[in-house]
């Protein structure tokens, strides 16, 4: 299933998108897509019988904005540095396990929302990325255990990063990944039975209509079901919670100078095999 | 005005801590502590005129169960090294500018609950520190505003640290601070007109009763309002948000070898002045 949220921001009503891509309502079924839906196997169940059974009334896309596809987020784990071609390119060693570091829930935004350039940001850098969407408790997974038991689902998420405020002015990467609007996810939520291998997804992100990122998950150095049981032996996962999982190379960062850093006006576009498609206008902030 | 929140995890009622330390319900005027009260000027105004004249029924404290002081926490933000004299005991160089990093809100818990150590932790560590909770929305505070008109309040925080997981494990800090239950809050949150100066508070924390730290935020180095004025350069600040201001001196990292890092069946307490008294009993997860 591909689920959203569509409406304005924070008023988002639940949706399907389905097989004939055609936007289903499912504020009749369901309050919200949020952690304490995707931990609910049976109502997630009512939902695929309805929308098999054509039972689902249809809504009028023209002029929806899509918000994120999963409400009420309560963390943004993120993995650094977790591809081979993106190490390489910023000039880090291959980490001997995951870096971890987080973006605060209040930077997601809808899929194609503008994304703001901080005030007094030089370096705004894009990372397209497969985020995974929590879907019941976490902790502590054991080596028997599938660790894609614990996903609810998949998106494509926008790491949205300022490269001065992350590496140049002291202490963790997160002070430049917070930065309001820094984390565009969706446009949908896509459940693992469509995602049959995380780890065959093509990646690409176009600056401008210029292809600028061109990977693949299958070069991911902590594939998705390490990556989930990794960060499990840190803190506990809850329904709802997001992991983004790396950037290929590509990266402004990565280039040769004069290094091409977002700028007011520039339109970034993103999307992952299956998962769909985000355009984003940058304004300043 | 000191404001808290009583009952069992996830249902807690707010309440109030009187001038003759009775406590009253708040139920019948507010369903809760959280963000959208603390942005509400005219609640606020309602519960304190209620609290003068009297008019709040008293709440059996025997036996209850005192929460986090703030419900629907959006996000952790913490500064790192803050004070002279715990940057020195860490080995670290005084920050140029404030060091920032992230605790999800899922780690906090009430000031008297268990905190976890960690599976595998070897090197689970103490810091009392001084959290300030934001009461509006805050975006690039202007060089003529006080910061601290952005402050709902001021509360006691442990801000529990693994320091293998912080430091060894490659990556950002992030990976030793969110661990479950890792962020003991409250008692109270204690209103502005009650904290005259921030910086002028003894902050002291102990370990199976014996004092390890006794510090002073006159010691910081980046003051509360400088931090909060910084902090909104970087990301939105909503109400509700939750800064912890770093630890002064004495945390187990910065004793000679063998360090006294916590296990089960340690106790931790923890104060500061004006703000309550927190305990915590630790266990294993």
């Amino acid at each position: 299933m591909k689920l959203l949220r569509v409406g304005t921001a924070g008023a988002e009503r639940p949706a399907l998108l389905d097989q004939d891509g055609t936007l289903r309502d499912l504020s009749g079924l369901v309050t919200d897509i949020d952690g304490a839906l995707l931990a609910d196997a049976a109502a997630l169940d009512r939902i695929r019988t309805a929308a098999e059974a054509g039972d689902l009334p249809v809504l009028d896309a023209a002029g929806l904005r899509i918000g994120p596809p999963v409400g009420r987020i309560g963390k943004v784990v993120c993995i650094g540095l977790n591809y081979h071609d993106h190490a390489a390119e910023t000039g880090a060693e291959p980490p001997a396990e995951p870096v971890v570091f987080f973006k605060a829930a209040d930077t997601v935004v809808g899929p194609d929302d503008t994304v703001l350039v901080p005030r007094g940001s030089r370096k705004t850098d894009w990372e397209v990325e497969l985020a995974v969407v929590i879907g019941r408790t976490a902790r502590y997974i054991e080596p028997d255990e599938d660790p894609l038991s614990y996903v609810a689902g998949y998106a494509v998420a926008h790491d949205v990063s300022e490269r001065e405020f992350q590496i140049e002015r002291g202490g963790t990467w997160d002070k430049g990944k917070n930065c309001e609007t820094f984390n565009p996810l969706g446009p949908w939520l896509v459940t693992p039975d469509e995602v049959p291998d995380p780890q065959a997804l093509g990646l690409r992100l176009w600056v401008n209509g210029e292809l600028k990122q061109n990977g693949t998950t299958a070069d991911q150095i902590f594939p998705v079901a390490d990556v989930v049981r990794y960060v499990s032996r840190f803190m506990a996962l809850y329904p709802g919670d997001v992991i983004n999982t790396g950037t290929p190379a590509g990266v402004a960062l990565g280039q040769p100078e004069p290094k091409p850093f977002l700028r007011a006006g520039d339109v970034v576009e993103l999307e992952i095999d299956g998962l769909g498609r985000q355009r984003q206008e940058l304004k300043d902030a």
